[in-house]
């Protein structure tokens, strides 16, 4: 299996991997908050609408932890990951409310191997997410550590070896 | 109650709010990962020890999470808060494991008025995030936004007006 994921040569710059579509529901707006983020605007209607977010509104960091499973869906399980050491930027342009859906992709923007881990890349992804209107809601940046391709193996046929 | 609230005026510049302590359950960090990052090392102890984080480690959105609920709870909650415009530094230095138990401090890093919105100020926070053993392995960086202080009644008494 792992031999057909892809490896760190699969993610080129300019290469663009679809993200969603993703409905958001009042509900796990609700739950999320409740554990994460417990602030009126994410946890009831009318708090929300009463708020400069005008509406049942996401915690931004639930929007960015829904933008992790999309690319988890997308490539990441896909891949040989081994983790990221963080964001390199993340803004939250315009609310996520209750009843959108999102969507959006991910661009590779840059690729380049790790000197601290022989074997090991690291690309960079931009990650654009908008609401079912068009409207960018998410801009996101971040790094992956990926595993290179294993060597293939010398299985010289005896024809070759001749 | 809104009155007593922290208002934009109360974080200056140099201001520390403590975070946590948080201990980090396995039951947690599953849960997180089957929801928002289900690789393998978020989801079982044999596979985290198998991956470069060396155990069943939290989410890096997860620990992102974690913080958000530890600054709610410090400040965030008791301020006159109207969310986020988004993340400036996000760095996770070290795995967040099974067992680990967080805390830290935020700091004021500046606060301005903003000039969009009048009566409201963004302040911009460091937050460091350390485990148990008193290892750095959350620091990040991010802006609130906040309401100055109604502006006092005038309510003079009638010694005053004389």
């Amino acid at each position: 299996m792992s031999a057909e994921k892809l490896a760190f040569e699969d993610f080129e710059p300019g290469r663009r991997f679809p993200l969603g579509p993703k409905p958001v529901t009042a509900e796990e707006i609700v739950e999320f908050a409740r554990e994460f983020d417990p602030q009126p605007m994410h946890l009831d209607e009318a708090a929300g609408r009463a708020s400069i977010l005008g509406g049942l509104a996401a915690s931004g960091w639930h929007t960015s932890a829904m933008l992790m499973r999309m690319m988890a869906d997308s490539y990441i399980l896909n891949a040989l990951c081994e983790g990221a050491p963080g964001i390199d930027l993340m803004e939250w342009r315009k609310p996520v409310l209750s009843g959108d859906t999102l969507q959006g992709y991910s661009t590779v923007l840059e690729a380049r191997p790790m000197r601290s881990r022989p074997g090991i890349g690291i690309a960079k992804f931009r990650h654009e997410v908008e609401n079912q209107r068009g409207e960018l809601v998410c801009l996101s940046e971040n790094s992956v550590m990926i595993r290179m391709r294993p060597a293939p193996d010398i299985n010289m046929s005896p024809e070759m070896t001749a």
